[in-house]
């Protein structure tokens, strides 16, 4: 890990997941207002617009990308109409209906440049994009999970295959591994990853968006060997979906399971989440594999109506980011 | 009628139309160098891709209007791309197959925009465009044809709606109507007809591409009314489609038939259909009610292959309306 100058900023940030989460992060990181930001993004999704467009048109699933490409959209009139018409959705009870525009025109550069790379880069042109986005591998990847809890006997596992169906599961996720196991990484997400000051990972789906990027052996080996501050960004505990009722130490748990080799440096816990002195002892427990420190902050979102949403707070985590990255 | 100089060039041309006539007319018109390009075009189609979108989504028609922009597409790297982007159909065998990406893209922005016109503007900015493309109304039209010929009783009329069951009809067509009848054109293509140096009608499929501008009063009021040099380009006899087997006459009959106050100066064959002096002197007075002079001139494109195509030749297209316009 470097170790900044205080008062120092990340020049080189480089982001890790899908989905919201991401899409949150990438904001963040733009409030930190690097050189250059990087999202390197998960390739395994099958549901909606973008799994109707993998598995008709044989593409890597465009719709975290694309949503990814939103977020680092310039703030000018053209950069926001542009991110608008990415994620706009088609209405109407048609074929096209609940297609994202940008995942159809993702989908169509792709077959024109014949290569994903080039029309994610050519719609970031487009939005006069603040970073650059990536995807983790050049192909599309499924997830299969381990999951308990769908029989009587709750030792019982059953593999549950597809992002939608881990991520709506009534079991229990155990475990996940990737469809073809240990895909090779994109060689510019694993060149962003070692040139970065900052890496984040998470928050996110944990199954879906934020776990596959580790089954990925040689994103785990391009993080551990980054000079990098390695940041991993905890969900909020009341984010629905596969991992509803998780504890931060499971979350953490889930890391180190997945991926035993890897090293990160801290691990940012939204700090309205106040846990008791015994249930930080296990998170930290949880982080010694890892390396990490645990760091509360607030991060969390405010509903503008006096309470508080389910999405971290672009400015908050930026500011969090920012004073882990000093050293404060 | 301008009375121009000598060498002297139109720097406005407004080009009526649809379809891959129209494509190869604006192409013709990008030869002539003017100040200003812009297409009028028109939205009564409801096959393919076009059809899918209009009666799924219920916006005008893209397919034309894309064809269009794709013809003025800026000739860099970039303008290329996106034109053959816009222009790309997906493959396979799923509800995106067939559909063009810039039909898409349009009906998209359109969807976001809240106007065709400000989402066909904004892909002419992408593509660098060296014109500007127009729906000749603001909503989608349908045509409806009489055609004899589908009984017993050549006699007996049928009423066949739908622009590709005109243009597929194995009948002949009579008479052609849009639905609805006398639609408001759009202001900003009737400023483009005023405005004009040169004006084009055709070539194309005549039923849905040609006569249906004519179908809307104020466009031909406009076209009456403009100072504008006056040029109705007649299709290639051996184009295929709803008007096999017509001459040259019946198609210039066809206009006066549809629209009994048209004026136009000229009347543009191609020499290749070198006519006898009889059928010459049907041609010219089929187009007296037109007020129009014919002109022959050398238009067909080669194929290569020492023969000739099907196709206008945009250069030899662009020579003659040069030359015409000048007076030569």
């Amino acid at each position: 890990m470097n170790d900044p100058t205080p008062g120092h900023r990340p020049s080189r940030i480089t982001c890790l997941g899908g989905g919201h989460g991401l899409y949150q992060t990438l904001l963040a990181a733009r409030h930190c207002a690097p050189e250059r930001i990087t999202a390197v993004v998960t390739v395994a999704d099958d549901g909606g617009s973008s799994g109707r467009i993998r598995r008709e048109l044989g593409i890597i699933p465009p719709g975290d990308l694309r949503m990814a490409l939103a977020a680092l959209s310039h703030d000018d009139e053209t950069g926001r109409m542009w991110a608008q018409t990415l994620q706009h959705r088609f209405g109407g009870n048609g074929a096209l209906a609940g297609h994202a525009v940008g995942n159809l025109l993702l989908a169509g550069l792709t077959d024109v440049l014949g290569s994903e790379q080039r029309a994610l880069d050519t719609v970031a042109q487009l939005t006069g994009s603040h970073g650059r986005v990536l995807p983790v591998c050049n192909e599309p990847l499924d997830i299969e999970a381990e999951v308990a809890g769908l029989d009587d006997d709750p030792r019982i596992m059953r593999p549950v295959r597809g992002q939608v169906a881990v991520a709506t599961t009534p079991g229990a996720v155990r475990r996940v591994r990737l469809i073809p196991e240990h895909p090779p990484a994109g060689p510019e997400a694993l060149e962003a990853i070692g040139e970065a000051d900052l890496v984040t990972l998470g928050p996110g789906s944990w199954f879906s968006s934020v776990i596959p990027h580790l089954l990925v052996p040689s994103i785990v080996d391009a993080v551990n060997g980054s000079d990098a501050q390695k940041v991993v960004v905890l969900n909020l505990s009341s984010e629905p979906g596969e991992t509803a009722g998780f504890t931060s130490e499971r979350h953490v748990h889930m890391l180190t399971q997945h991926a035993p080799s890897l090293k990160i440096d801290r691990v940012l816990v939204d700090n309205h989440e106040l846990p008791t002195a015994r249930e930080r002892r296990y998170l930290e427990r949880a982080a010694q594999p890892l390396g990490a420190e645990i760091v509360f902050a607030d991060l969390r979102e405010d509903d503008g109506d006096g309470g508080r949403s389910n999405r971290h707070d672009p400015s908050k985590l930026a500011a969090a980011l920012l004073a882990m990255y000093r050293g404060d």
